[in-house]
């Protein structure tokens, strides 16, 4: 069998400048990143506006296992399909991030015969944006502490500086770190570290952004500390945002590149799902809306968190109204849902199947109440057994939900042909009344405990009065901003390990954070990493380019 | 009077295929960055391997003051002559750093009518080599650190870790930091520290491999400290040279854009001029010298350290052979040399430009022993006097040494005219006869002696114990390297403030450092900042977008 980046290169790939012309976008307007990847002039973006959006469907998943969902590349086998039976669709993705590419967790451009390419180029430096954001965030560090250095005018308190530094790796010594050693030539000496680039607030900003004018507003509001006279302190203040803006205009065009049958997938942005909202930017989806008859963009995450950011934040803040959902489930992942061990998924195991379609039923529910159709996509693997499938099916049958099998991995469009065929009637039937869970104007602590109430099953959060308070300073301020919740991913609760649909349990609130540019409250339920480190045995060790230049160990 | 920045915005930009299609580079070849910007495919540049070499011009200075002599400006103005005078020559320069254009030190692509566009992007992002760098450097880093976390194999000492971290940023507050704070899933605590990216061992690589196996051969020789038994340890011994590769691949192709006069300008690479060699990457002046029949480059600071290493250690190391030398001098920098301040520039001094020729002929009798053909092109300032100009011209033509005006500042290529008739002149004379200033195989302690004797002036140097026995330990092994000397670029001693052409001083070393990947033993003589710091009030505060999307404030 060939390896993802075996087909991703024995495939033709077509220049960049016909899959632009596909959407009708002009050569001057496409701003060539070697000769497949480009980037959309924003002033061909202006030219939009008042054309009519095209349908937009989101695939989500349920609660991710080790096993594998698959959301990625049902995005694309979607994609492919819906373009196979005569849809002019586009796809929208989140960026992969540098740093785990050399850990374990590998890249991020799908696999099998429904991927994004080309795919090295992705993976890696693609056309600069993160590298981008990482300088636009550390010149607002260095600015920070080079205020603090020379007069300090803002009385800027260096105990209370939030604003840490970013780096595009995963370096774990560099969580916690001690700076402005060696004399007072070297500045002021503090405690602060890095995170991921990707879990900068500059990246949730500028994929939350609507335009050059929203982004250099959001990046001005940017709240970098507090004042000894604990007043907060932003970008702004400091006269940063300028040369932010600078850094980042370029990367702000959207990223144009294709999928293995050369339709056209915008990837660009890349938040975190935990301490941010985990989509693609809002520029790329209604660039997208713009040029396409059909946009199958994807939520980081299971949909308890992904999905419900995308309608919470995303939807709400840009006015988007989804048209359909896909909710992604595979045998091997219920049947983990189901007690079973990562060592035992090739067995046949539709009992385990079936107790681990609580977790489905639970997300199916979840994103009912968001007013979209759904349709179930099972993702099919080889080690599947016909029952194992017939007792997914017969669950949704049962709860008059849509469900069909994709086998987009294996056979490309030809294999999510069925899906999109139900995605198109969902679509087309007109039920979506799409709104979000909550009002702006709900107070942030109910905010917090209707999310876990309606969609985690939780019977309370708990919130010490740190908490409390900090979140009623601001309410006057803030409070009609949603709420980002960072929890585990792996669970409905905030314990990894139980999986399934676990009830009445306590969402507790360790810590909230103000994100005055995202324009969102992150609230910190368990432990986040925003800093990941290395393996033991990293792939970095085993990433080569071979005799030809070609690249090797990458996945 | 129009701003550089005005003036390169009001030219008419061509595009980037074109000015290939004039160097005979097929469309297929050029790998286009937005339609200004290209990086020429290495599999081209192995096409290149039987072609004749061009004529190779080095463009340096003398002692830089803060008046300004402009090495870049003339090697934009002399190459756009050039071509006006019918000789087809592309230029090479260095990359700029991102981080000092937020500080006070500004871009580096030219100025006046003697620029490289587009100006904003190549003082950017660019192509983003320097990311590039900056990744694979990073990656390094985190290997380190996580292999000393997991098993430590190669028993590598936390407290001689010689290889740090980098940004390119200036911010000082990283120079002296203690990483791995935060308990034992943090990693090991230990100090160390951040430098700007340009002064990276990999920009050194990068800009001295002659191909990509000589790039990976290097970058695997880098020593990254040592192990608690003595021994070094390299990127090799840690398995992280093949994805060092991966990240430096793309990058490692060499940027084609243009001047103003839409003539090939080769830029990529840029290493610091002190603890580095300074000049931009072999790979480009080697393609450069394939595909024009002129070929004019610069080296950093003044000819003491650039034009040194330029001879000294890029063309020992590439095989070139330079063909003649334009030595840039100007009538404020004389002044300077001659005693006035930056305050009384303005006024007419022709005892003080007299008093200043010191310094000119110190660095026209060192550039004569290198064997190549020299002109003095004096870059015409506004307020230089008649009589003041005549001084120089005298010197030199009492020293017997071709000498003219230049004035491609405020006039394009036609300032620059009479320069290009007298360089092509001394090339066609055919009496360069190139030599190193020392054989391989001279110890290191005497090569270092011989260049502060035979080209700084000094009596002697000085080395204490601990510097000798650490060259004498390398010798062996690495007693072929030249040396790159690490001193102000200011002066011939190590005092920066003693300007002119002072005689009789001691060179002290104060640090000799290996650079194993690069090839070469730094020798740090006086302080050498390697991160530098932002001022009080920091370009960064006064860059911005203007209301139609242009870059304000960039210099």
């Amino acid at each position: 069998m060939k390896t993802d980046i075996e087909i991703a290169r024995a495939s033709q790939i077509m220049p960049i400048m016909e899959i632009g012309a596909k959407l009708g976008i002009a050569y001057k307007y496409l701003i060539p990143y070697g000769h497949n990847k480009a980037k959309i002039d924003c002033d061909f973006i202006a030219t939009l506006k008042d054309k009519p959006n095209g349908k937009l469907i989101l695939v989500t998943a349920i609660s991710p296992t080790p096993a594998g969902e698959g959301k990625t590349t049902t995005t694309v086998g979607l994609g492919d399909a819906l373009n196979s039976i005569g849809k002019q669709t586009a796809i929208c993705l989140r960026e992969p991030s540098l740093g785990p590419c050399f850990g374990s967790k590998g890249g991020a451009t799908g696999g099998g015969f429904a991927q994004v390419v080309p795919m090295e180029d992705i993976n890696l430096h693609f056309t600069g944006d993160f590298h981008a954001i990482g300088a636009a965030h550390n010149l607002l560090s260095a600015l920070i502490d080079n205020h603090i250095k020379w007069d300090n005018e803002s009385k800027l308190d260096p105990q209370k500086i939030t604003w840490r530094r970013v780096m595009d790796m995963n370096d774990r010594t560099l969580r916690d770190i001690v700076i402005g050693l060696g004399g007072t030539g070297n500045g002021i000496p503090r405690q602060t570290g890095f995170d991921i680039t990707v879990s900068s607030e500059i990246m949730a900003i500028f994929c939350l952004a609507t335009d050059i004018n929203d982004l250099q507003r959001r990046i001005g509001n940017i709240i970098v500390g507090y004042s000894v006279d604990k007043k907060s302190v932003s970008a702004r203040d400091l006269m940063a945002d300028g040369a932010m803006m600078v850094l980042l205009k370029d990367a702000f065009s959207p990223n144009l590149v294709q999928t293995l049958e050369h339709n056209p997938a915008f990837i660009h942005g890349g938040p975190f799902a935990n301490i941010a909202h985990g989509c693609n930017s809002v520029v790329a989806t209604q660039t997208a809306l713009k040029v396409a008859d059909y946009v199958v963009t994807e939520a980081g995450f299971g949909a308890d968190l992904g999905a419900e950011k995308f309608f919470n934040i995303k939807c709400r803040k840009a006015g988007l109204e989804p048209d359909a959902v896909v909710l992604v489930a595979t045998v091997r992942a219920l049947k983990m849902h189901g007690g079973v061990s990562i060592d035992a998924l090739n067995a046949e195991n539709t009992i385990a199947v079936k107790k681990g379609l609580d977790n489905l039923g639970r997300h199916l529910r979840n994103l009912q109440q968001f007013g979209v159709p759904i349709v179930v996509g099972i993702n099919h693997f080889i080690t599947d057994r016909e029952t194992e499938i017939r007792a997914i099916i017969e669950y949704c049958n049962d709860l008059g939900v849509e469900v069909c099998v994709c086998k987009h991995w294996a056979e490309g469009s030809k294999g999510a042909q069925e899906l999109a065929h139900k995605v198109v009637a969902l679509v087309e039937s007109g039920t979506a009344k799409f709104s979000t869970l909550y009002p702006d104007n709900m107070p942030l602590l109910d905010k917090i405990r209707h999310i876990a109430r309606t969609l985690y099953g939780a019977r309370d959060i708990f919130a010490n009065d740190a908490v409390r308070n900090t979140l009623a300073s601001w309410e006057q301020e803030y409070g009609h901003f949603p709420v980002c919740i960072a929890k585990t991913q792996y669970s409905f609760s905030t314990e990894p390990n139980v999986l399934g649909a676990p009830s009445n349990h306590i969402i507790s609130i360790r810590e909230v954070r103000l994100a005055a540019g995202a324009e969102f409250i992150v609230v910190i339920c368990g432990s986040v990493m925003t800093m990941p480190g290395l393996p033991r045995f990293p792939a970095a060790n085993y990433i080569n380019l071979n005799d030809e230049g070609l690249i090797e160990g990458l996945f």
